[in-house]
């Protein structure tokens, strides 16, 4: 009997027999996340359901040197939730209880398994709202937002989940509670609580958050403009910042975004445009109007040829509709769509859409976008179809080939989809040797025995080699006309 | 000739003669840092100009294992930058250029030894200011407020310093150059400028910093609010924050630092008051007009005697005057003075206080309360004389129970200045024996020799078992009435 078995066996002493999945058709609807190119059904997937049978769980595997993946709903799209063959996936879909709403001080305590959403549902009765809304945020929940540093369209107001998080409390893979942050403004120590947050699983299970509300603006509008450039709509978004304006959101979409958009559900766009900026002002009423007549007048100045601002919480809706309905919407162009998630310094906006859409031609595959432009979080969507001979491959290629471009211009290969296992070689672009090399240090610290989530996020050096052995250029930037960022 | 003898030669090889200081007269300007109940004459000093030499000194220190502690303007308020006998305390005063103000992105890149109101000040050019300010901006050194996150009166609205940092540039202990962060909105991989940030010079030399720049708002007016009971002037606090309004500063002070103020200053405060709150409201005038009348309104409802709204941007001035002289105000009181920094959630703030003037009758010495309320950041200023046999003792003792207060009602030991040697033993009360073992995990991932500001931060398991072997009282909470909190 191997250790494996023994493993399973333990499990099944501290689990109830519905908590433990070992049959090949219980385990295949965890065997991908968001991610779904990517799959492997896991040896086990673990439904604990009390934080004693969480510790039993990660103490057994830990005993077995059997690697434990935490999954949250399993919305994640750069798969950080990919379980192992050899591992035991857990999720924590059990933990759904919202702890505590404490109004007063503008805090809620909530369980990982909480969805996104039902956290500003639960703080509505107060006035209150929990700020980060990505895309996903009826399904995704929090222990994941928090795992991957989630974003969405207000994150460029209101922050991204870490400026949202002031406590976590995780279990180690040596089974001991930490909790790290606190209620109160500054902790003392290293930031811990920083370094959970987008440490894709990797450091401790998620158990318990403490996240900040906010009250809900008075007001929120929305100015549509439309432009006939998408320069001088990268320009506009420039603009606005260096206006010293920062919307609620500011996201732009291109012609082909625009166009599957308004097919799939009727926005209202105009469908001739080959940009459209979408801007959200929220505040008191007056300070919205005051805003709003600058952000047009911004606009206007760099050519926005047609310029429409919600009168009613009706219309904002449906101008945000066709927004978030960008994604599904992709599906009546091509069968199959790959997102990708990079960011860049807004100067850089203009010639890095310009330089996609030659990527695009020259790998014949379309490519929407469709993007937070306020904070410079790309979110190309490049068609393809899987049934087609190399459309994957290219199309993964093509993706590569972005996300290096928004390095080279001093960007970053994330925005707000974490690294998983989609960007680990990008990864090698990133950073330097010895910063790979504190990373692992970092992982070694808090989990010596290399168990949780281990080969995500954090590539090897060995594998960077390699990477970097398979894409020599000649020694040159790949695109000299960008060196000067 | 031993090896720091070695040392001494080896340094004197790379730095020119001024650069290295190893004559006891040379070296007394270094032996403290602004918490000067801590004194210690380093083995050397070492005043590098160049990358090159910091580099140098950094390996030359690590091949003789001499510990390496890196100070700023040394105006640090908790030992921090104290030096150590057996090692070499860098000054990074030299590197004190500002590398470029770039306005479009709203950021600047600084060395290290760039004083905090210099930042603000190359940036007025663009109508940009760096935000963080603490009472110390004209002096303090940016590289120091990152090594200790420095907060300030409008980190309320603005942030801590860790809010205000995108990039950091680090020389490791091992000599090798990383940059964590990034000027991008995220970053992959575990967020290691967060952890840069407050880790107290024990994890890298800070050599480069991009800090964001913000917009000067239009309008800034003051609201003085005057209470006959400190507990109304805590409740109104609670209510301000409750109304959604978040102030750009919101800072209280008591009777004995209204009065020590005025008596130093003549700020205009009411020298009746027992307690008075600051607010600072900014943004465009409409808004700022709106804010006010909401607040002004909370301050009469909780039963403010007089409110004062300034009208010019004299007056406005004029007003926080008193507050930011509040220190120097103090050496009328007594010869010497304590300041303590300790956090607690807002709802605590009346009872603390409270707390804080009873400790204050026990030991017979008086504590003046003049801090950041709207952040729950305390600051007891406890006043005494260090010619009096005992009093500094005495001034200790109090200050270390005014901390273990802050821990029990849910607070933590520090808001802005750091642990440094001041603080070691109440991170024992503020952390677990396991997360303690994490901070030490992180010190070895980047610094596995444990040369780089040696002691500081973070205690030994065994020190904490010292003192917890010290603290014993009956296992009882020692104020049982805080238990509920």
């Amino acid at each position: 009997m191997g250790p494996v078995v023994d493993c399973e066996d333990a499990l099944a002493r501290v689990l109830p027999p519905e908590a433990l999945l070992t049959e090949i058709e219980d385990k295949r609807p965890y065997e991908c996340d968001g991610l779904s190119a990517y799959q492997q059904v896991p040896r086990m997937v673990a439904l604990p359901e009390t934080r004693g049978q969480v510790e039993a769980v990660v103490k057994i595997c830990a005993n077995h040197e059997v690697p434990v993946i935490a999954r949250g709903a399993g919305t994640g799209l750069s798969g950080g939730a990919l379980p192992r063959a050899d591992g035991c996936l857990m999720s924590l879909a059990k933990f759904n209880r919202i702890v505590e709403i404490d109004a007063e001080n503008r805090i809620a305590v909530v369980e990982p398994g909480v969805r996104n959403i039902a956290i500003s549902e639960a703080a509505a009765a107060y006035g209150l709202y929990y700020a980060p809304d990505p895309s996903s945020q009826i399904a995704c929940s929090i222990g994941g937002n928090v795992a991957e540093n989630a974003g969405g369209v207000h994150c460029l107001k209101y922050g991204l989940t870490v400026h949202n998080v002031l406590r976590v409390e995780i279990l180690t893979a040596q089974g001991d509670w930490l909790t790290l942050g606190a209620a109160a403004l500054d902790s003392p120590g290293y930031d811990l609580l920083a370094i959970l947050n987008g440490s894709e699983g990797m450091l401790g299970i998620i158990m318990q958050i403490t996240v900040k509300l906010l009250p809900r603006p008075p007001v929120a509008r929305v100015l549509l403009g439309a432009f006939d450039k998408v320069q001088a709509a990268a320009d506009t978004v420039a603009g606005v910042i260096a206006a010293g304006i920062i919307p609620a959101g500011l996201e732009m979409m291109d012609r082909l975004a625009i166009q599957a958009a308004e097919d799939y559900c009727q926005a209202g766009y105009p469908r001739d445009a080959n940009a459209i900026l979408l801007c959200e002002l929220d505040g008191t009423p007056d300070e919205v109007d005051t805003q709003l007549r600058a952000v047009e007048d911004i606009f206007r100045r760099h050519g926005c040829s047609e310029a429409r601002v919600s009168t009613t919480e009706e219309e904002r809706l449906r101008f945000w509709m066709g927004r978030k309905a960008a994604f599904p919407a992709m599906g009546r162009i091509a069968p199959d769509y790959y997102c990708m998630d990079g960011t860049i310094p807004r100067r850089n906006l203009g010639v890095v859409l310009g330089r996609i859409a030659e990527l695009s031609q020259e790998y014949g595959l379309a490519v929407a976008n469709v993007f937070h432009a306020g904070d410079g979080n790309l979110h190309p969507l490049i068609a393809y179809d899987a049934n087609e001979d190399g459309q994957l491959e290219a199309a993964e290629r093509l993706g590569a080939e972005i996300l290096e471009l928004c390095v080279e211009v001093g960007g970053t290969i994330t925005g707000e989809h974490g690294v998983g296992v989609e960007k680990l070689e990008q990864m090698c672009l990133q950073f330097s040797a010895p910063e790979l090399a504190v990373f692992h240090a970092i992982k070694d610290a808090f989990d010596p025995a290399g168990l949780l989530n281990p080969g995500k996020a954090i590539p090897t050096l060995h594998r960077c080699a390699e990477f970097g052995a398979m894409h020599v250029r000649g020694g040159k930037l790949p695109h000299p006309e960008l060196e000067r960022f």
